[in-house]
């Protein structure tokens, strides 16, 4: 999300041949190693950037639009040069297959999402699809046979800018979701995601979710600043911070501002600072917490009326779901202490996400292996990853990226 | 102010005959006394209340609309059965003249406003007019002349409500803004004042701010608690507070709500939560400081989404000069130390008024003379008796009014 963000380095996922079941070594044993090329990479994503490139830079390339569906149809036939399967489930999941030389294996899946916001990025969900693609094209170069199967995947609407909610497609599949609440999923104007997805020619007819995964790989910018702050190249995503969003109301009493002493108000907005001020030090005293208040209105709104209404949000993330629960408390506690209280409503809870330690560690291994310097890092958007990895031993990299 | 008052006590005020130039004596040196008859001023106060009647219990009077008319034909309707003479400046300022017997005095003026708020109460200006007519009627009653004329007045626009600013018939007699800008005001629908008060024909041939006041009295309903929380029949108000209004401005730097840490933030949203928990507290820390952010905006007003400005108003009173100068101090102080700063703009400053220690004394001793419990107080809205201060003698008494 953002507008026209540009990555500081190309990460260059290493490929190493082998026979192993074990995860680690699948990744990073090192017997031959095949490079990306970076300067293919770069130039594929800008070529994508194309479809739907805006003015500011950017692109808009919303969710089952014709933007969207040239996106996909551009992946489509950069995959079917390399020779690989298409597969459409009805979510319109969208999966490259390439096979691999064991029957028994089930794929690596490497993507992430196609999609955009109105004015997104260039790179966002694009970059983990091309590095999937280039990774296709790696192996192809080399004529290289993996033991297991390499599936790259685009889920739809990862957005929700125009269906919401959010991670719909990869939602549906890792079964957050019904496909009936997916397929339904409805626009500000009225259209259902059904009727977009089979306009575009992109419903499939695979069943969501069934389809087996054998590890799942997504690799995104970072979208804020910690690895360009700290001048690393890679950020290993140990997991995804637990969300919960509140709607808080206030309720005093409006009175006069010049006529009404201090001692005798029943002020709103005084208790509302007093509340964010303290939503603020929740999260600054603990080094993974996060609280942000973003919208605020008063009534009756008026420069000399003390406020008899404000309403307020609370986004509270930490990556430990007890901690978070702990902040909640001390949040909760402190809104019904103030005079007069804030009533404090969760509207929507995301648990925290742990990804699979073997899939992170080889993500880890991988990037020393190839001299890149790294860090662990704890995402604090979600992403596609955090639904499969309900269903999939998952892990994520970060990239940092220009104002990301 | 507000609707449907219900003033919890009917001062009457007492008139004393003297033929003494001390004003002391002049009020209460209590020769003969002629009481008021509240309940007829009761009643007439509720028959006023008839034009404009809003079925909230309350009066729309809006200044030079058909219902302002109304309310000023009956005005002179009444007077003029107590052979007063009436006479109109050229803002339509309206005073019903009775002559006194010293033709070298100048005349205790008496009075407030007949125009309200949209959703106006009873009360409110109309009180101190028909104050005014009781007292007109009690003096006509007994055939009693004073040494001094009387006058009772109606001043224009006192609200403001549809040609801002407030108190602009007095303001322009006590010279606070010129005849042209009194004239010239203008409301939303582009509407100048000067043809509203020609169309209802109250624009007179007088000139506006000329016309000798020997002293200028104000009876009103209080509009804030205090008088009837402490169960006093009359408050004696000795002044009124400095207001000075400020746009504040916060500029910080959007960012994600997940993915920026809390030390990487430039949250406006939290540099407005601590400037208005300090604003408040600058003037609790007062016995008579007031502060008030009753308007505030964020943007871009995303739930996730730190914000990247806020904007606040303040309205900060005193009944001191000097202080509401400290005050203001702290403020800016405290608002440059903030990360992000706050800007503090002052747009308008309205100095604090003493009234008249005579004719405040006056006041005093005259309630206590007749028997009321009385408490000093400092009003905190701004009244006619404001800008008439300024060419005359003036004091202000105030009556406790439920809920006013």
């Amino acid at each position: 999300m953002g507008t026209a963000w540009t990555p500081r380095s190309r990460f260059e996922l290493n490929l190493t041949r082998t026979d192993s079941d074990n995860v680690q070594s699948e990744y990073h044993s090192g017997m031959t190693d095949f490079h990306v090329d970076g300067t293919r990479l770069w130039k594929t994503l800008h070529q994508l950037a194309e479809i739907g490139a805006t003015e500011a830079g950017g692109v808009a390339r919303v969710a089952l639009t014709d933007a969207d569906r040239a996106g996909r149809d551009q992946f489509v036939e950069w995959v079917t040069e390399l020779e690989c399967s298409v597969h459409i489930d009805r979510m319109g999941n969208l999966f490259a297959r390439r096979e691999g030389t064991d029957p028994n294996r089930d794929p690596v899946v490497i993507g992430s999402h196609l999609d955009s916001q109105p004015t997104g990025g260039k790179f966002d969900g694009a970059y983990g699809v091309m590095v999937g693609l280039e990774i296709l094209r790696v192996l192809s170069d080399h004529g290289h046979l993996t033991a297991a199967p390499i599936e790259v995947v685009s889920w739809t609407n990862e957005e929700g800018a125009r269906f919401p909610p959010a991670m719909l497609g990869s939602g549906v599949f890792g079964g957050e979701f019904s496909l009936e609440e997916g397929l339904g999923a409805t626009a500000q104007d009225g259209t259902i995601l059904v009727d977009e997805l089979t306009r575009i020619g992109y419903s499939g007819s695979d069943p969501c979710g069934d389809r087996p995964v054998g590890h799942y790989l997504e690799p995104h910018i970072e979208q804020g600043p910690i690895l360009e702050a700290s001048a690393t190249s890679v950020g290993i995503v140990t997991g995804v911070q637990g969300i919960r969003w509140y709607d808080v109301s206030i309720r005093g009493v409006e009175s006069h501002a010049g006529t009404t002493p201090m001692d005798r108000r029943s002020d709103a907005m005084a208790s509302a600072a007093q509340l964010i001020t303290t939503v603020d030090r929740i999260a600054k005293s603990r080094p993974d917490g996060r609280s942000t208040v973003g919208v605020i209105t008063s009534t009756p709104s008026s420069r000399n009326t003390v406020a008899g209404t404000v309403d307020l949000t609370i986004d509270l993330r930490h990556p430990d779901a007890e901690e978070l629960s702990r902040m909640n408390d001390e949040i909760v506690e402190f809104a019904n202490s103030l005079n007069p209280p804030a009533s404090v409503n969760q509207i929507w809870y995301s648990p925290p996400v742990k990804f699979d330690a073997d899939v992170v560690d080889a993500i880890r291994d991988s990037a020393t292996h190839s001299g890149f310097e790294s860090a662990d890092i704890v995402s604090g958007a979600g992403h596609d990853a955090v639904y499969i990895n309900r269903v999939a031993p998952t892990g994520m990299l970060f990239i940092p990226c220009e104002d990301g």
